[in-house]
């Protein structure tokens, strides 16, 4: 299957998903013009040693690609890297009409998409997703990034890939934790944009799922779906100046969850874990500002609760959270806002909450303790 | 007077030049929507001590912005400098609504366009070009960048400002080595694309033009017409894919020079002093490779040899610059290319020279001693 990513005239990034996705790399090689005078394979040690021989055994010509290898894990996601990789291509005699393939999760597309947008000012990229977050999320969509010291994606670039590659394939190198993890995104992008896809998850159940995992046909369907919908909101909105910012529902008190559990060292939540918590937190805020019904609230924490564990809060925690979001606010510009649902498949940004209902969210949210 | 570069569609950069400069700077601000949430001055200290305040008094209410401040010169236009500066711009809470305003040479629009095109995955800036070389054309043509330890520019980004504003009024705060340094990309720009402006420049005596750096008319003719130029190339080529390359004439043996009389301390080359001598040499490469006239080839050395000096080369010179003209074709992966001269006003890129044609042109250089 092939979808399209326009992101400006002339900018169109293909992104080949199903049973035939290497014989699409297979061509697209093939096919460069001008070829590539080196191809480099950014990848880390964990995604090198699951996925790497998969990829080049069904595309043999990448078995000449250089291979750069950092560290699995987001501390890697760094101004540190990114210096690192400059300086290596640099050795290596990269010039713009080399080609970097990206091929891991999230960190390694967005850090591998921050340097060959910014190297040389730009050499062609594209992206090889083997996590379910980065198929259906973070390779999507063109935002490359490096986190700065504790602030996530501070530095980065809007930069779609020239190609995007989806093997539902390496969903079976996963365990649970992951899966469950980038689960979550398919969740919030039926929530705020697709109807359909949130009925469809209505009738599914991750736990069957998670033992199905190299059942690629109905992998494929979700990631397909999300995919489409996450390019036709990406399409309207490049650089997130409006309507974009609607896949940022869950985040705003999902980062504080995941920054909270990474800072008390307690039990640390996954990315899609954290989200899954916030969107609760935000769907009650959602029922409060934007009408949603508070039936649809609840059906969402049905969905949400039994694959994702209550992560329970001390009373300092609440300070911390409200202090993060405060500097989210702060970096926004104009009080703390949100993207929030008028119904499922139906979203809003922008919306201001103050304090006080942030707080009334997070207090809800408690009360769900089991 | 007001100029576009259009590079891509809707995304068109005002260029504002001449007397009302400051005028029209007072309605950008003012006209900005959303306003922004923060301004931000970057400038170097020896900048922000000759033209802040005349900025600060045409346009008072930039008397609250944020004035960040590095140390002048080549050597801070780097990575270090760049993490110093999105930490600084972390920590001040700027976000997508603030704007950067780059006040001051090269070092200053590339590194302060980097930044800004990378914070927050892009923030809005803007260039006031203090140098006569930034005017005319550093600050011209959304090139952004930072060097990567030896090697200038190999990690930045294509990113048009979203204004330029020129006074000419500052080429008053500069020395003769300054103008002198800027006026040899003036002397490019004609030479590679403007007939006109090439014969306007033979009734030109630089000498005059110095003595006279606060008659605002003449330098703002030449200016205007410089950047006009570039933009008429760059609009037809923003990511230097091809017509765009030709700007590089004088460039690529320009750069040897520049980086030999930096390695060896003696007499160190501004800038243009090194592209006006590239220039000879590779007007010398255009007679045998591009059909240029010798004729014509003379009267570009008697244009260049009146301000800039001659540069002595000695026998290891030549193996150093052979060199580092050899890196530099290594990066771009196809033979050492040249930006060459058909005849004055017309120029073609991609032309390939052998070691053997790159050495004779030096030797012809090096018959011109004095």
């Amino acid at each position: 299957m092939r979808l399209t990513l326009n992101t400006g005239p002339g900018k169109a990034a293909g992104i080949f998903t199903g049973s035939t996705v290497f014989q699409e790399l297979n061509a697209f090689l093939r096919n460069l013009s001008p070829g590539p005078d080196s191809i480099f394979i950014l990848t880390d040690k964990q995604t090198r040693f699951c996925c790497l021989e998969e990829l080049t055994s069904a595309v043999p010509s990448l078995l000449a690609a250089e291979v750069l290898e950092i560290p699995a894990g987001e501390k890697n996601k760094s101004l540190k890297s990114a210096e690192h990789l400059w300086n290596i291509l640099a050795v290596k005699g990269a010039s713009r009409r080399s080609l970097l393939i990206n091929l891991g999760g999230g960190v390694i597309t967005d850090l591998g998409g921050f340097v060959a947008s910014t190297f040389n000012r730009g050499i062609p990229f594209i992206h090889i997703p083997t996590s379910l977050l980065g198929m259906v999320d973070a390779a999507i969509g063109g935002k490359t990034g490096i986190n700065l010291g504790d602030i996530k994606n501070q530095v980065g670039t809007f930069q779609n890939p020239d190609a995007i590659f989806i093997s539902t394939g390496f969903l079976g190198t996963l365990d649970s934790y992951e899966l469950v993890s980038g689960f979550a995104e398919i969740i919030k992008i039926a929530l705020v944009a697709d109807i359909r896809l949130w009925k469809k998850l209505g009738t599914i159940r991750l736990q069957d799922l998670l033992e199905m995992k190299t059942d690629k046909k109905i992998w494929e369907d979700l990631v397909s779906a999300s995919v489409t919908i996450k390019c036709r909101i990406v399409e309207q909105d490049f650089r997130e100046k409006n309507l974009r910012e609607i896949l940022n529902f869950g985040h705003t008190i999902g980062h504080a969850f995941e920054s909270l559990s990474l800072q008390t060292k307690r039990n640390p939540l996954s990315h899609g874990h954290a989200i899954a918590l916030g969107m609760i937190c935000e769907s009650y805020l959602s029922v409060i500002k934007s009408g949603l019904d508070s039936g649809d609230r609840d059906a969402i924490i049905r969905m949400i609760f039994p694959d994702y564990e209550y992560y329970p809060l001390h009373k300092e925690d609440l300070d911390f959270m409200m202090e993060f979001i405060g500097h989210d606010k702060k970096r926004k510009g104009s009080g703390a806002c949100f993207s929030l649902l008028k119904s499922p498949g139906n979203a809003i940004s922008g919306e201001p909450c103050d304090p006080g209902e942030i707080i009334e969210s997070i207090d809800f949210y408690r009360t769900l303790e089991r």
